[in-house]
């Protein structure tokens, strides 16, 4: 690459998303601001940063782990937010420059990036080049990105199910949710989700393929609810929601079941968890509940895009997204995930090329 | 077997322990009472039964289960009791009369035998035949019986630890505890026990070779205890206990750690589950919990034996047994259970021979 001259670069604006303060409860709105300051479209001589123009960003639950002050340390690889700068996550984006040797201007990537229009990254070795643009681009933020090795890696290698297993997927019209639903059914599975709205549920059963759905927010007694879609049992659960739904999951396992799960959004924002009375179940019931995150499970990617592409472009396998336009909304795409507002994957649009 | 007269048949006194009624909390040495019927030495003519004069019961904390109303129809294979009849469990004995051809008169057995003198066993293909009579005889209710497979099973098929792998044992001076700590210092491991005494501390750190234990019971904070014994997390813990034990365990693992549970003693007779906080550790740290029973691993018992005989001959492995008198003292040894008071594996003699 020509070298420039540094004071002849171009200087451009920088719109960021910045954390006001650290979060405790829900993140509101008003927990994040936004700026707009400059940047020089290279990166610092004799760096190995790569400097991209952002495209999409993925808007994921976890993010609110990131804005608080009592952090995760166990959850290794996290870039925790620090109030007065952007914020992260993943996203999609085109290099503008680069001093890694692994990735050249032009390129299309995904993986850990600054919430601004502009974002220098200090450690390109997390980023993946994208290199099948015969997909929507945004899909590398959801079924080719995070959410799908996390939805990979549970169906494929995490907990596999055999074919007519029951299968019971919460939080099913999610980002995660609806991938695994439609693996377990590509598998020959039995497959019931649950979601937060008729509209949801409708999505399940009529596009996604479920056998059935139902709407946990119209079930006063979980357990009742499962018993109904699952009279025998489950033999896996894909649980994304922990709390009551987990208790309720708990008491209506198969003996030798399975859980399985990525996260526990019922619980990330309530001052005392939620008390769990089944959980002897697991003994009395020999079951097996796993917690596992897509960190672990890398190193399947080349075998998804194996598996996962031919699905997309045979249309086996459909990908809604929830998607808005404009940095600017990501602080209210991200609020409205802990409400359930988003219908599918929650995809923010920062620029289209 | 010569066939004699059915009127000729000696007629013998048969004490036996029967369940007063069903039992809703802790059970209570009046749950029980001794009765004394007669029994005639010979199966019934035509039977596939077996007749054995027992020796030896094991006392085990899951018989409690078997005394409920409400029946835990998940835990198959077991035999609920009936008030007004004997009651029964795992056990060691001698044929008398049989008409299965797997077993002769004077065969030596163990398996499910009523809680009498003289029990007839309907269902002879559960009872394992005891071939190794130069260890004592009543290690078949323990090491070499239901509780040895169960930690046999544990350390050696569900949850393996690695040489160096930081292991903590619940209940670990009872009948399955003081095993999985031997299995695993003999494979390598640092192991740390807690018990109910200081009385078990000491028998776990200076007889059985633990590396450290504890009293629960002087620990107001099981948290700042277990911190205390694993600053850097514990890889396996082998629980037993259920309730704020567990909960304090689910805070201090490692990352990828296992919880492997084949009981969960605290929470047996209390009206309401204790209320646990750290589930969603399962998804952050990537834990596996895994419940087991010893029923899924009775196949493991040739290879047990293989393991387990060499190590009770070389003196590798101690086994503490807590011996009581005499079957019309089965109830108080029941009891007892609860409160802690056995000291190792509680074993209940009704006959020496």
């Amino acid at each position: 690459m020509e070298k420039k001259n540094i004071n002849s670069v171009e200087e451009v604006k920088n719109k960021q998303v910045i954390l006001r303060d650290y979060v405790t409860g829900h993140p509101k709105e008003s927990d994040f601001y936004i700026s707009t300051s400059t940047i020089k479209l290279q990166i610092p001589p004799g760096s190995n940063a790569v400097l991209v123009k952002t495209l999409f960003f993925s808007v994921d639950p976890v993010m609110q782990f990131h804005m608080r002050k009592v952090q995760h340390q166990h959850l290794d690889g996290y870039q925790y937010y620090t109030p007065g700068s952007p914020i992260n996550g993943f996203g999609v984006a085109k290099v503008v420059d680069s001093g890694d040797p692994n990735f050249g201007v032009g390129d299309l990537v995904w993986g850990t990036i600054g919430w601004e229009e502009y974002s220098l990254i200090q450690q390109p070795q997390q980023l993946f080049k994208i290199q099948h643009t015969d997909v929507p681009l945004s899909f590398y933020t959801g079924i080719l990105g995070m959410a799908g090795i996390t939805a990979y890696s549970a169906v494929y290698e995490v907990s596999i199910p055999k074919k007519g297993d029951r299968i019971f997927v919460t939080a099913a019209s999610g980002a995660v949710g609806q991938l695994i639903g439609q693996y377990c059914k590509l598998m020959g599975c039995y497959v019931v989700g649950s979601a937060c709205s008729q509209e949801k549920v409708d999505l399940l059963k009529n596009k996604l393929g479920f056998d059935d759905a139902f709407n946990y927010k119209q079930e006063p007694d979980f357990h009742a609810a499962l018993k109904r879609y699952f009279p025998e049992g489950i033999d896996i659960c894909y649980e994304q929601v922990g709390g009551k739904m987990l208790d309720a999951v708990l008491g209506i396992m198969k003996v030798h079941g399975c859980i399985t799960s990525c996260g526990m959004i019922s619980q990330y924002n309530i001052a005392e968890p939620e008390t769990l009375k089944n959980v002897m179940q697991i003994v009395v019931r020999r079951l097996t509940v796993k917690g596992f995150t897509h960190r672990d499970h890398h190193h399947l990617y080349p075998k998804l895009l194996d598996t996962v592409l031919p699905y997309i472009r045979g249309e086996k396998v459909v990908y809604v997204e929830d998607i808005v336009e404009g940095l600017e909304n990501g602080p209210s795409a991200i609020v409205g995930l802990f409400s359930g507002r988003n219908f599918g994957k929650q995809v923010l649009v920062v620029s289209h090329e």
